[in-house]
């Protein structure tokens, strides 16, 4: 034993001493699988498991086997043995159930049943007498799902002594978008490159396609969606389905579903033909010849998402027939594969009266008329991805549809990528708003889980924030987004507290001061960044087009709603859009209690208050202790948009010193990244905020509160910046 | 010593098996620092260097003791202790030799007399009686470079008993050229984005970037033009230059100055100037403030690299004034600071009587009206990078001037970014040309280095190959090209074999069957390239504008000389460019013994046949010894094209059967890596093979020679592939 520990003592300082040469580039997200460093739990677990056993064959348990080499390998800083039998205590045993010989005198058959198709089984039990960890499921996926919560209770040193865990996924299709476009770069990518290398493909498999698939099984994400919404109609050629193929291949075992986006007018621009009119009989041929090609080669093959009459995109519109027809269209070519539609609701005509209700008014007198196979799919917000939005009304209000929910992982409009900024509480407050739409209790999550309306389809997901950096998405922070979203779309009961617990622990370190730390500045991250962009519910103020840093003066796009001036319509009398009945009564798109609290200027929270009302300039704010900042309250409207706006860069320098507290506890590498990722943000930050008082000064006419320090700038000098290769536009 | 070998071999044990999770990715390039596994080396090594000592303290001093520190840790896979004084045997001791105390008892005067401002000596020597190995030189940049070269003995496993080295390079400006856009991509980049991220400069400083430098250093690179000469005017705006400031202080320390190339409408665009006419004070004021601007903030900046009156850029002769006049204006600007101007001569006007004579005509009669710190720069052959060109006879034509030879690194023209290539034959066949300038020996490499002319200026420059990708090269063997590209510009009398021994020894494996085995097929490799693409002197055939792949059919574009048809010349009496004096008559720009040797169809080599001659289909090669492939001479001239194409795809194939018989003695990764391109490259050279023969088989009616595979597609099939994504063309 003295030896063995000899054997560690040593490892460890050949392995910081390494770090120094190289540090942690951030590449292994969370799956560093580094060697446990608190000795007690590295006692316990190497008492617990001598030995691993991964019964039965496939290409997913392979994976399976793969990943429990490395990562016991790794974290015990030994060889954790391979065996065939359980020949003694402390085996730890992965199989299907119906695979295996070793686990058939168990009954885990109601446990089993809770798990489902993708779920798993953790127990600690016997076999043959021996003690053993039992890591089971249904189909082999469950198995390496469950591989991965193992061991990640070993990578954030929990207690494994005693286990008896079910776990299965509340939505069905949890997946990502990926905004990458046929030629490398990534429409609002903010982490480099696309990962993927079309060019190279189908031949040349990266390491990297085999990580992806890897990291994301760790979570759960089941399917991924490769290419740009604006979709090129080249990935539906042969030369691209057997790219497809080959991205498939490494998938699969992972578990992952490929997808793709799908160009409306392909029929047309692809198949030569004259229309891709949804009724059109040689179109609808067209599709279900080429779903058909594409199912030939891809069995596995999930289906279609597509972006049609939006930001011209071609669709079923410039054919007189509604969304409903183009989807429908698809559904019916892809339902003998049981593949899906996935059909975004993200539409909007220039210049409405109001583009919060266009996707609404649009989609819900369509409920009903969906095939089953198609899922409409609805950002979490009636806008575009705003640092915060109330829900979508469309949640709720079409029950006879299945209905996927579409956040943004990637930070077009939260800081892009030098913003330390934890999205899980964005993506929470979405899930927990309540729609009232079968009374209390009807919860977006409810909606999109499918079980409010009893749907079986049900779906979650996440506009990519992964690009070809090294570390995957550029801030080493945004790292947690993506991992946060996976959890969440595997189980959105899980606090933001709980999973950005878990990826400190994997990400950084188990030392507990450093994953207080580290919670105490993720968890406000958010609100720090609405602070000092948006607060008070002000919206689309952004850079024009690049969506940049600040432009609340944006009022020159031929566009009515892309111009910042649409969306907060300030003038000498006040700010804010009127979406009361008063106005344009968006207010009344959601169900009664919730329509009523929005549209009262006393009950409506105040952090929606600019997006619902329109507020004059010496309003005085009510008091509303459930509010953040609540004790504020009391001031005019003028003096709480500063206050916010200056409380949102105060909280970003007080991050900055939590983080620098921490120096000595994080990897060299990744410390100083975050230290200058944050110094930029503080720049940003205080860009933001000099801007936007300045800007809306001229029309309040009020001074910046006493004791707040004064801008240094001038708005002139603000309006003046321009960006022409700020990233994720190109 | 029992105990400390214990430590090794665990050391070794743990590095073989996490290598198992995470392979070597390879970013440390030759830099790897992984343990010597030979344990005669091993012990030698630690023997000679119990201890080491930095004397001296200064930005580039400490670069050198934080290399000797994680190299000499990382080989020996132990702590060499740093130590302060000379206090037994084996002690390493680095220092400026005019900083040293130790030193001051050994005389040096002559060793670094020879050494010079940037050289390095090298010695076993003695302080008080205790055995010492001696880094020293003039100025602290030499200790580093000194420093390097040491650190290369040990990862090579030569012998270092009895050191006595002088070593200095040969040429001033040893440079890269990035042809990166400040959007983020590459013109002609195949690995990825712009290593450089503008948006995040000047505050968040990469560690890629010091790790770059620190590449560079390696191997004696001692400047870097860091924009694209399709030039950005913006590169000189203020909020640029301090992204500038930023780069040039992680450059600095590793001896690196930074350069831009200026846009020569820099006036007009940026100075709202009404012309950017060379000889106009306000435009020559201009630029003498922007360069003030630039040097007081970068004191060490190295000057403008500029391509004018070229491929649509802005230049000089829009105003009627010469090449000259727009140099000298900046030259003049530049002087003060020491600064130097690099003043491209790849001009050409569209649709000439042949393109590969224009860079002469126009440079030529400017000879001695260049101000002093201009260098002309002009790549290595008359045309445009392509698999083989002749020499220009620039080099050698203009004594009076001081010249840089530019090649390309990246590799446009020799299979992109999925070939395996290894370029330094091509380097060498260049540098090692007669130019017979001042008769016999007036090779290249003389009037680049300044000796055949006396010129203290001298430059040697490649374009990068280098971009964001993980290996920075794309292809894992494209690091070679860059550390072949550095080593010759240190010291062109170095041969390829030696080159590339060193950098297999450092990136792959002191295993001397895995050594001589990639040195076998890294040798012949630029060759087969050229067999499959270009062979007997063709040029020019490549796919429109994104140059990928074979094109010999397009005769479509507006301007004559860009379409392949213009280079080979094909039809039914035979192929190729007649540039003798009953031609273009390009070989006159030769001294007489090359001219002659060009002019004349029994002289001129087989290798560059249709370069320079029109020759029939039937014509009979003559057989001449030293030409490759001479034993197959005394076929026709189409017999002859055939056999090349068919042998380039031949020595692919044989290439990747010695590659996979050295798939145990490789990293895992890396052997995938390219045994997935060279699978790539063998589709594309057969691709080459039949596309081109099948092409000019149509002009010359002509069978396939027997024994030979016939192609598997049409001609058409070819002609309708389109690649609109190649990489490197956005």
């Amino acid at each position: 034993m003295k030896n063995i520990f000899l054997v560690f003592s040593i490892f460890l300082f050949v392995h910081v001493h390494s770090a120094r040469a190289y540090a942690d580039d951030g590449y292994r997200l969370w799956l560093k699988y580094n060697l446990i460093t608190n000795q007690q739990n590295l006692d316990e677990y190497k008492q617990s498991i001598k030995a691993w056993l991964v019964e039965g064959s496939s290409p997913t348990m392979d994976a399976a086997k793969h990943e429990l080499r490395i990562a016991l390998d790794g974290l015990s800083g030994s060889t954790i043995p391979e065996v065939n039998s359980v020949n003694g205590d402390g085996v730890l045993l992965a199989a299907a159930y119906r695979n295996s010989k070793l686990l058939a005198g168990i009954d885990l058959k109601s446990k089993l049943e809770k798990a489902g198709s993708e779920g798993y089984v953790i127990l600690t039990s016997n076999i043959n007498g021996k003690r053993v960890i039992i890591i089971t499921a249904n189909e082999d996926i469950g198995v390496l799902y469950g591989v991965f919560y193992f061991l990640r209770l070993l990578q954030t040193n929990r207690d494994i002594a005693n286990l008896d865990v079910v776990s299965f996924p509340r939505i069905k299709l949890r997946m990502l978008n990926h905004w990458d476009n046929l030629n490398g770069t990534v429409e609002r990518g903010y982490a480099g490159f696309s990962i993927w290398d079309w060019h190279t493909l189908p031949i040349y498999i990266k390491q990297r396609y085999r990580d992806y698939a890897r990291a994301n099984a760790s979570i759960g994400i089941n399917g991924t969606v490769v290419n740009n919404v604006n979709a090129d109609p080249l990935i539906l050629t042969q030369r691209y389905i057997v790219k497809l193929v080959a991205l498939a291949s490494v998938f699969r075992p992972y578990g992952i579903n490929i997808y793709v986006c799908a160009n409306f007018d392909a029929p047309i621009k692809l198949g030569k033909l004259k229309t891709a009119d949804p009724l059109d009989p040689q179109v609808r041929q067209w599709w279900k010849d080429k779903v058909k090609e594409i199912y030939s080669l891809i069995p596995d093959f999930g289906g279609f998402l597509v972006k049609a009459n939006s930001e011209g995109e071609p669709g079923p519109q410039d054919y007189g027939c509604t969304q409903a027809d183009g989807a429908n269209m698809l559904a019916e070519a892809l339902k003998p594969f049981n593949g899906v539609v996935m059909w975004r609701a993200f539409i909007y005509s220039y210049d409405p009266k109001d583009r919060a209700t266009q996707a609404y008014e649009e989609f819900k007198p369509l409920d009903g008329k969906f095939e089953d196979n198609v899922l409409v799919q609805v950002k979490n917000g009636p806008l575009d991805f705003q640092p915060r939005e109330p829900f979508s009304p469309l949640f709720g209000s079409m029950p006879r549809t299945s209905m996927i929910v579409e956040f943004q992982i990637t930070m077009e409009y939260l800081g892009q990528g030098t913003s330390f900024v934890y999205l899980a509480p964005l993506f929470k407050e979405c899930l927990e708003s309540d729609t009232y739409a079968k009374g209390k209790g009807s919860t977006v999550a409810k909606v999109v889980d499918g079980s409010l309306d009893g749907h079986s389809l049900s779906g979650m997901v996440g506009v990519s924030n992964i690009g070809a950096d090294r570390n995957w998405t550029g801030h080493p922070f945004d790292q947690a987004n993506w991992y946060a979203f996976g959890r969440l779309a595997w189980d959105h009961e899980l606090t933001s507290e709980q999973i950005a617990d878990e990826w400190i622990h994997m990400t950084f370190s188990n030392d507990s001061d450093v994953v207080e730390k580290i919670e105490s500045i993720m968890m406000p991250s958010r609100e720090n960044v609405v602070n000092y962009m948006d607060p008070l519910g002000l919206n689309m103020i952004f850079g024009y087009d690049n969506h940049y840093g600040p432009g609340p003066w944006i009022d020159y796009s031929p566009h009515k709603d892309w111009n910042s001036t649409y969306y907060h319509r300030a003038d000498s009398l006040g700010i804010g859009f009127d979406r009361t009945a008063t106005g344009s009564d968006a207010v009344s798109q959601y169900y009664p209690p919730v329509a009523k609290e929005f549209a009262s200027l006393s009950t409506c929270p105040d952090n929606e208050l600019l997006w619902f009302h329109r507020v004059s300039w010496s309003y005085k704010i009510q008091p509303k202790s459930d509010q953040p900042l609540a004790e504020r309250s009391g001031h005019t409207l003028w003096d709480e948009i500063c206050l916010h706006y200056y409380a949102g860069v105060d909280s970003v320098r007080s991050t900055q010193r939590a983080w620098n507290s921490l120096e000595v506890k994080i990897d060299d590498e990744e410390f100083r990244d975050v230290q200058m990722l944050l110094e930029i943000q503080e720049n940003e930050a205080v860009w933001w905020r000099n801007a936007c008082v300045l800007y809306f000064q001229t029309f309040s006419k009020m001074p910046i509160p006493d004791g707040l320090e004064k801008p240094d700038k001038t708005l002139q000098y603000y309006e003046s910046l321009s960006f022409p290769y700020a990233p994720g536009t190109w």
